[in-house]
């Protein structure tokens, strides 16, 4: 059986040309065509064989990690990759690893906050990996709120150097990842005081380890936090404690852009703009974005290909059974997200644009736009990253008893991604965030200040205020402009109406603590617009190919329509639909999973994964499922005897009555 | 620090009594003494010890759970435990083994459906452990559809025996618990035939290894499926995959109160009605929403906990940050669940006074309820489950960061429980059952049935699809009557537009595959209902104790309006409840969450969980969670050196630049 594809018959469905959907999903031919040359690179190197992982203890696991990384930099070299093929094949080799701060935030932040020196002598050191670098910010007591910090760098005029202590315990660093064990440097946040002055947190650069032997500086207690969520999964990474007692530092290794501190001790603002900082941050969020859309995709394409796999019930005449991919009850779970991994991807390349447009105008001096870029790739980060870890469960799921094992690949998936909905941002509090910009938003509407970008919306309130949904047949929500117009009116609607209770309150703060949770909602219907006008957006360009921009228009009808269903009592209750629309919502939602059905297949195999990469046994481009579900349990160490250790002092014992005298 | 109670403050607010609420919870005070004199033996005892799990290898952490396996029942035996108490034992000891499919599978098959002389033989041997038995019933290619098994028991009445065989891969067992590596027996599904007659699918008594050495007996290959989720978690057992090579044993090993197979080969049906059987799910269910309640509070223990730990923003002139248990979003997440735990609580104990019903009901031939219970405990297993898998990993998000160490105890927490949304029947699939029951008892409507036990509401049909929600003010919501119509309201309401909907159609069948996500929610809306009036009904009686009724009072109504929230959409578009009324429905939760803030320790706490239980450092009674954090990170095996392994080989000729003559 094994060698045949089982999924062939699924993929002679398909309506539309597979191979340009896989260059609209890697967002240009150019795109595709590198990362499929690197993912097959990576594939085809038993170095980066990675199906044992889920067996290895932490050391191993961690070892393994560490001879990955230094090989995949040796590839690199090698092949003269381009940052951007590097980039792609640290993401292809799928192992956290203490590379990834380097090159993700240690490097940015010397970039981005360093002075033109300083990047002269850190970043030639860090381009060559001559240092390892991390990011210290987040402390065993602070999280979220970076003021609140309590690692302090005290200014010592007489040797000229800063002197970095942890005053406390909850101060001690805890969670920056490649801290723990590799990195012998690292970007540390701390309250900067000189002259028994508090002037807030800033960056300084701490060397950590001795270059010649790895041994920690003196003054440095450094460790890992220990194990985390899952097999395999982060527990690659050395996320790590640190403690400093007095570590002094000279004063030319504090990051300097935007403010110094003078041989004198005095503080200085420069004239950079703060808000440059910002742009860094849409950055981050940006690849945080594409990054929901890949691994929600990877569980979406295992689900799907399982599901057509997999029978169950339905038999006629004794026939074979129903392939569960055609339950309405397994459609009406999967297809969602299957176009939810789609409307990730495409909004996800708009904030690639979005990022160049507010680098440009911050070099241009123009602020305007910044705030509601901020918001809005604020609002994108924590819809997607929540959807993408409830719909990688999900998946899991959808696969029945067998999505529970580990060579399913959903576990250390799911568990993998799930730190996504906390790092950067708590996906609630900035929720919060985009929540109060609304409110500031809807408060200035009428005082001639237009709402601009994605807020644009709100400048027709009136009209959205009153308008009614015009659907009178299940086809009618066909149309974008009845979709829009609905999601547009929820959004301000919710909006308005928090406003409102807001109003009620004589001190506004304690408003926004008490009507949070109403201000959250209010938050994602704005996000989720945001989502949906994309995914329209993205329809109006000319996309090639048989049959491309059809199928594509079916997922973006499902992925606004499902968000109906399941915000329905928003739309109702703000009188945005009626209830005989939402059901022909209902209805409509129904025949386009028919629709999308005899595509499934051809759709999650335009992410274009390769098996290495996916790391799932259920889902094998080939389908064999059984047999490789049986092949892998044969490897698990428990296997490596009949009859197990332990038999003789524990299992013996008990059959034959004689626990009485057992050591136990 | 050690040793202050941190949390002596919070409990200090608390306005009821929670000696008294413990015995609530544990539902008397005799079940609420043995739980915890069983709890604190377990706690006390280091051979119990579980903190060091996640570190271990998958061999050492099998070979220690058949350690602390024949321990526990040395001292089952030692302390002359009762059944329940020796039961409690086990459930304390908090580690799946091969021991919870003894008891809880394999003794109960042979109890149901084992003849009395089969009794006489089998139990002495089970109750003693001198034999091992599993429970083998779903294959690699077959779970929630008995039926389709295909493992095949023929008989052959030369030799008088069965003849058991896996025809094929897809038929090999798979997933049953003990079955890997230390069971000695299995009751063994297959399709019984004679004659070449298949007459379905039966039980038998199948010995898989030697009692002397453990070694497989001739035609039987056996293992362990491999790693599954998480860290630790259901790692402990040995789930197993099993085929056979045409393995005879005698007749009189078919499971035969039912159905019996003659000496000549003659299949006959006993007088033993076959609905007997339905009263071990009814029993089996009833322990799985029980465990739901259990699961569920423990994550809430340790989140709620935590979150009056934790502190973050908000401070004021220096002061302390605030509490994160003090924010509207963070109640609004955590409460619900809160109340949710004691809500399943006592939908739990309602159903062991259900099955004690039935099973009187049963044994005086009357089986007029049992269809009615049947669908009543699918779909509360179905709901409880679903929303305790999705309420730990919430738990896990509201603990931030320091959530996703295995040391808070929620990783392995939520890995462990969530097999529980798939065994003993799959939640949608049963939610499609029960669905099936609701569409039936709709048709039956106005035919002089009158629908009994948790659909009695439907008798009054008429009326409850005509009312209106008379709620005027927030406060109106606190009486229970408006809450219950509501509620009944809705799920009629839900369940007559299925069954005008599906009348629709010709086929009937066709229909309800069509329509299967809208009667999904139909059955859903029912089982609230359900839950919701057993916590009413609960609040109807005697309940003593200082201020122990008033706060489940507010407990019952968050339970109930964060319902009428979440499903905002079925509530109104059926015109149950106006959106006017939803909003003084928020608006009165926040007021209850507010209500609830001082009580939430103290309501924890009645849970009775020892440290060794709840197994987190963020949950500790005492709140000493930093320094804990602190000292356990230091027992990582990662830390055993301060230069990691793996420093010689791949980071220092990295850091030096030489990679190229490196093996990697």
């Amino acid at each position: 059986m094994d060698g045949v594809d089982q999924l062939a018959p699924e993929r002679k469905k398909a309506q539309f040309d597979v191979d340009e959907m896989k260059i609209v999903w890697a967002g240009s031919r150019h795109a595709f065509q590198v990362s499929d040359r690197i993912a097959r690179l990576v594939a085809s190197d038993p170095a980066f064989r990675k199906d044992n992982r889920a067996m290895l203890s932490r050391k191993e696991l961690f070892k393994n990690t560490l001879r990955k990384a230094a090989y995949a930099w040796k590839r690199i070299i090698e092949l003269r990759l381009s940052e951007e093929e590097a980039s792609m094949l640290r993401s292809s080799v799928d192992e956290p690893a203490f590379t990834d701060l380097h090159w993700g935030m240690f490097v940015p932040a010397i970039k981005g906050q360093g002075t033109d020196e300083q990047h002269q002598k850190w970043l030639p050191l860090a381009y060559k990996m001559e240092i390892i670098g991390c990011y210290a910010q987040t402390e065993l007591g602070h999280g979220s709120n970076v003021q609140g910090l309590e690692t302090t760098a005290t200014f010592d005029p007489q040797t000229d150097e800063f002197v970095i202590h942890s005053p406390t315990l909850t101060s001690s660093k805890w969670w920056p990842g490649g801290l723990g064990k590799a990195s012998t440097h690292a970007v540390v946040y701390a309250r900067l005081i000189t002259d028994g002055q508090d002037h807030g947190v800033n960056g300084f650069i701490v060397q950590l380890r001795s270059l010649e032997d790895h041994s920690p500086h003196p003054g440095i207690t450094i460790g890992d936090i220990g194990m985390k969520f899952g097999n395999g999964a982060y527990n690659t990474m050395d996320n790590g404690v640190l403690r400093f007692e007095h570590v002094r530092i000279p004063r030319n290794q504090m990051l300097m852009r935007v403010s110094q501190v003078t041989r004198e001790g005095k503080y200085v603002q420069s004239n950079v703009p703060r808000q440059l900082l910002y742009g860094t941050m849409v950055y981050v969020r940006q690849t945080i974005v594409a990054d929901a859309s890949c691994a929600l995709s990877r569980a979406v394409c295992i689900a799907t290909r399982y599901s057509a796999v997999r029978r169950q019930f339905g038999s006629k005449n004794g026939g074979p059974e129903t392939q569960v991919i055609d339950y309405k009850t397994q459609q009406n779970r999967l297809f969602p997200l299957l176009a939810s991994a789609y409307a990730f991807r495409f909004v996800g390349e708009w904030l690639k644009w979005l990022y160049t447009d507010v680098t440009q105008r911050l070099q241009a001096n123009d602020f305007s736009t910044l705030p509601e870029a901020h918001a809005c790739t604020a609002g994108l980060k924590s819809l997607t990253t929540t959807a993408t870890a409830d719909g990688i469960e999900e998946c899991r799921k959808l696969c029945g008893g067998h999505g529970y094992l580990c060579s399913s690949g959903l576990p250390e998936l799911f568990a993998v991604y799930v730190p996504a909905c906390t790092y950067e941002g708590d996906n609630i509090v900035l929720l919060l965030q985009v929540a109060r910009f609304l409110m500031k938003t809807v408060s200035q509407l009428g005082y001639g200040n237009m709402p601009v970008g994605t807020t644009t919306y709100m400048g027709r309130a009136e009209q959205l205020m009153q308008c009614h949904c015009g659907v009178q047949k299940a086809e009618d929500w066909l149309n974008p402009s009845a979709i829009l117009e609905a999601f547009e009116a929820r959004a301000i609607r919710m909006s308005v109406a928090c406003a409102q209770n807001l109003s009620k309150f004589t001190n506004q703060e304690e408003g926004f603590a008490e009507l949070a949770a109403d201000l959250v909602e209010a938050a994602v219907a704005h996000c989720q617009l945001i989502v949906v006008s994309k995914f329209i957006e993205k329809l109006q360009q000319d996309i090639p190919g048989k049959g491309v921009k059809p199928i594509l228009e079916i997922l973006c009808h499902i992925y606004a329509l499902h968000l109906v269903h399941k915000h329905l009592g928003d739309f109702v209750s703000t009188g945005c639909i009626t209830a005989k629309q939402a059901s022909l919502a209902n209805e409509q939602l129904r025949s386009l999973y028919s629709q999308v059905r005899p595509n499934a297949i051809a759709l999650v195999d335009a992410y274009n994964y390769t098996d290495h990469y996916l790391g799932s046994v259920l889902g094998r481009y080939d389908g064999n499922v059984y047999p490789k579900l049986y092949e892998e349990a044969w490897k698990d160490p428990l296997n490596d005897s009949v009859v197990p250790d332990g038999y003789h002092e524990y299992i013996r014992p008990l059959l034959k009555q004689q626990l009485r005298n057992a050591r136990l």
